[in-house]
C-alpha cells in the first residue's frame, strides 16, 4: 500500500539533507543554503560524514542519529549509497523523499531504481524523483531546489525538466508575482503529475497549474484526472515535430504515441496548450489572475501612441475587435482632458498622461459597451499601481495591463500590482496573445 | 540650403540645455540628469531663466549668454517660446536642435511647427523632433533623452516611437549589449528616417539599423535609400490591420497606403521585418552580431533534455534540419564524456554539464557536416562564456546561444558574452527564430 497524501513533502516541518556540504557551488551546498535562506521555520538537520557543523548548524553522520522527527529528506548522495539511506530512513519513520541524485534509470540502471522504489514502498515512504531538481512550496517558505524561490504567488508548477521549472519560478520571482510552488518530476519512481495535479487541485494556495510534460504512463488516468480539476491547467510539451518526439524519447523515456494526439486532447478538453516556455508563464500568469472576459470589445488606452498602434494590430490579430466609445462619453472626455489627447480607440493619452488621467478615463468608460480595458503605460510612469490596484473590481470589464518602456519605475509599479494579484505584461503582443488565449478557453469561467 | 550633415547631433562636443530643471521628475530634470550621468566629456550648458546653478552647473539665461561654443541644444519649453529661441540659437550660430517640446502639428498647430522650420532653415540649423524623446549616442557618451542608455554597442535605433525606442535601449541595456545609438524621431519637421540611415550607413559604429516606423512622406526615396544602404535593416511597422492602420494615421498622421504594400516591399529588397517589439530587438541583435549560416543542418547541444527537446521542434518548425554526428565522432565522445551523456541530436550533457565539456564537444564536432551548433545553457553554469568567447570565430560553424534556468550566474555570462559581441538569446523559441531569420535573409551575406 503507497500512502497517498504527499503532504509531507509541502508542509514538512522537519527536513534532513543527506549530502550537505559546505562547499560552495555543491549541490549539497546550494540547496541547503536555499532551504535555510527561503525561511523555512521548521527543524533542518544536515546530514554529513564528515562536518561537524555547516551553515551554522550542527551535523549528523546518518540519519538515525537525528533525536527529532524527520518529515522530509533531500538525497544529495552517489545513486549506490542511497538503498542503505532509504533503509536507514525507514527505520526513522520517515514518510518523503527527495532524490535529487543522478545515477538510475535515465543512466540505464533500472535495477537500482527499482531496489529504492521496494524499500521505499516497504517503508511507506513517498519518493520525488531521483534525478530531479526538487521541490519548492512558498506558503511552507520551502525551497528544497535551485534557484531560491520563495516569493508566495498562486501558480503550481509541474515539470519534467529542472530547467523549465527554474525559469518559470526565476520570472516569477523577478516580477514579483512568485509561485504557490515548483516540483520538478525526474524519473518518477513514484510521485507523478497524475499524484501533482490531484494535490494542487485541493491545495488552497494553488490557483492555477502550469505543467511541463513529456510524456504520461497512463494517459487516460492522466486526462481523467485533469478533467476531474477545477483549476485551470495550462500545458507545455515537446514533442510536436517527429524530431521533437525522438529528442522526448531519449530524454524521459516517454511514450511518443501521446504526442500526435495531444493538441486534439488539449482542444477537446479545454486544457491550455502553450507552445513555448514563454507562453507557458504567459497563460499561467493569465488564467491565475484574470477573468474570461465576458466578450471580445476592446478599449486600448495608451500613453505611447506607437504602442497602441502596435497593440491595434495585435488585438485584431487575436481575434478581438475594438469597441466605439458613445458620442456622451466621447464628449465628456474631449471637454475634461487635456486638447492634445486623442479620444479615439486606441485612446492616446501621450506622453504628458499622468496616473490621474488613466484614472479618469477608465472610470469615465466604465459603463460603455466594452469587454477589456487594455490598459497600455508607455513611459515611466509613477504611482499607476495604485490606480490599477483601486479600480480592479470596481468596474464590470477585465482590465489587461501592459506596461513598457519605463526601466526602473516600470519595475516597482509591476512588482506592486503584482503584489495585488494583477499581472502585467511587458509589450502589447505578449498581452494579446494571453486576450486571445483567455477569450477562447472553453472548460468553463476560470474562478468559478 | 540645409546643410547634410548630421555630425553636430552624434559628435557635439558641448550641448546646451533650454529648460533645464532641478525639480526631480520634470524632463528638463531628467534630460540634464542623464547628459551628465551617461558620462558626456564636453561642455554643458543649462539655460534656466531663475537658477544659478542646476546638479552643481552654472546656469545662463539665454543662449546668447554662453560665452563658448554650443554644437547641440535640447529644446524643453513651452512650444510658443520656441521660435524665439530659435532666433537666438541662429545669432548665437547653433547647428544643431532637438526639440522634445510637444504642441505643434500633432496638436493642430502646423503653423508653429513651419514657423520654427522657418527659422530653422535661415540660420541652417538641423532639427530633430519636434514632439520627440531625444537622442542617444553611446560613443559620444551623449544620452540627451530618456530613459539613460550608455551602454555601448552595434544596433543603432530610429523610432517614430519613444516608448519603442526606449524599451529597444532598456532590454539591450539591461543585457549588457549596449547600443550605438537611438533617435526618437517625433513630428519630423526637418530630421527624418531618411536622413538618419544615411547617417548610420556610415557610421563605423553602427553595425545594424533598428527601425520602428508608422509611415514615410517620400516612399519611394525611403526605398532607395534602405536599397543603398549596405548594413542590415530591421523594420517594425504597425498597420498590418485596417484598425490598426487607423491608429497609425491618427497617432503620427502617415500616409495608410504604405503599410498595405510594406510586406511586400520587405520581401522583395531583403529588409528584415519584425511582427513586434520583442522580434524588432531579437532580430537587431542577431543581424548586428552574427552571420547568416551557410546551411540549416544544426546540432543542439544541451545541459536541458527538455530544453533540447523544445529547441527540436522549434529548430524543425523554422526550417532548419538536425544534423547527423559521424560515427567516429560519435565514438570519441562516447568514449571520453561521461556514460550518461546522450550523444545524439541534441546531444545532451545532462545537469551535470560543466564549461570543459561544452568547449570539448564544441571542439570535437568542428570538422562535422554542421552549419549551426545551437547551445543550450540550461542551468546555473559559471565560466561558459570564456568557453564561448575563445571558440568564436576558431570554428567554421555559426554558433547560436541560448541561456535559461541560471537566474544570476546566467546574467553574468550573458553580460560577458555580449560584452565581446556574441548575442545570447533567453529561450529556445527565440534563438529559433532568429536562425530562421537569419537563414531567410536574402539581401546578400551580412557583414560583407
Amino acid at each position: 500500500m503507497i500512502p497517498s497524501s504527499l503532504e509531507y513533502f509541502f508542509n514538512c516541518k522537519s527536513i534532513a539533507v543527506v549530502g550537505a556540504s559546505d562547499k560552495k557551488g555543491k549541490i549539497g551546498y546550494v540547496v541547503l543554503n536555499n532551504i535555510i535562506n527561503a525561511g523555512f521555520k521548521g527543524e533542518i538537520y544536515p546530514i554529513n560524514l564528515k562536518a561537524e557543523r555547516i551553515m551554522g548548524l550542527k551535523c549528523y553522520k546518518k540519519l538515525t542519529d537525528v533525536n527529532g522527527n524527520i518529515d522530509l529528506m533531500v538525497l544529495i548522495v552517489p545513486s549506490k549509497s542511497i538503498p542503505a539511506i532509504m533503509e536507514q530512513a525507514g527505520q526513522k519513520g520517515i514518510k518523503a523523499g527527495v532524490i535529487i541524485s543522478g545515477g538510475f534509470r535515465e543512466a540505464g540502471n533500472l535495477e537500482l531504481e527499482q531496489e529504492v522504489l521496494n524499500i521505499a514502498r516497504k517503508y511507506l515512504i513517498r519518493l520525488l524523483g531521483p534525478n530531479c531538481q526538487g521541490l519548492s512550496y512558498t506558503p511552507n517558505k520551502l525551497c528544497a531546489s535551485w534557484p531560491l524561490i520563495n516569493t508566495e504567488g498562486s501558480i503550481g508548477v509541474i515539470s519534467q525538466s529542472g530547467t523549465v521549472a527554474a525559469q518559470i519560478g526565476i520570472w516569477a520571482q523577478e516580477e514579483g508575482l512568485g509561485v504557490s510552488s515548483i516540483v520538478s518530476l525526474g524519473n518518477k519512481a513514484d510521485v507523478n503529475e497524475i499524484d501533482l495535479i490531484d494535490y494542487y487541485a485541493s491545495d488552497n494556495k494553488t490557483e492555477l497549474i502550469s505543467l511541463y510534460i513529456e510524456g504520461v504512463r497512463d494517459g487516460r488516468k492522466f486526462i481523467d484526472t485533469l478533467k476531474k480539476c477545477d483549476k485551470p491547467v495550462v500545458i507545455l510539451k515537446p514533442g510536436r515535430t517527429k524530431e521533437g518526439r525522438k529528442a522526448v524519447v531519449t530524454h524521459t523515456d516517454s511514450i511518443a504515441g501521446f504526442s500526435e494526439v495531444f493538441d486534439g486532447i488539449c482542444k477537446q478538453y479545454g486544457f491550455i496548450n502553450a507552445h513555448n516556455i514563454r507562453e507557458l508563464y504567459d497563460f499561467s500568469k493569465a488564467f491565475a489572475y484574470m477573468k474570461r472576459p465576458q466578450g471580445n470589445k476592446v478599449l486600448i488606452i495608451t500613453s505611447s501612441g506607437g504602442s497602441g498602434a502596435l497593440a491595434t494590430d495585435e488585438c485584431i490579430e487575436a481575434g478581438l475587435c475594438m469597441a466605439n466609445l458613445s458620442a456622451e462619453v466621447k464628449q465628456k472626455l474631449k471637454a475634461n482632458l487635456p486638447s492634445h489627447c486623442v479620444i479615439n480607440n486606441p485612446l492616446d493619452l501621450t506622453g504628458d498622461a499622468d496616473a490621474t488621467m488613466y484614472k479618469y478615463v477608465i472610470e469615465s468608460v466604465a459603463k460603455e459597451d466594452i469587454d477589456i480595458i487594455y490598459v497600455i503605460f508607455g513611459d515611466p510612469l509613477p504611482e499607476v499601481a495604485e490606480i490599477i490596484i483601486d479600480l480592479k473590481g470596481k468596474i464590470r470589464q477585465e482590465l489587461a495591463i501592459c506596461y513598457l518602456g519605463g526601466g526602473d519605475v516600470q519595475r516597482r509599479e509591476t512588482f506592486k500590482m503584482h503584489k495585488m494579484g494583477i499581472p502585467v505584461f511587458p509589450t502589447p503582443e505578449r498581452t494579446a496573445a494571453v486576450l486571445k488565449k483567455l477569450l477562447n478557453y472553453k472548460k468553463g469561467d476560470i474562478h468559478g
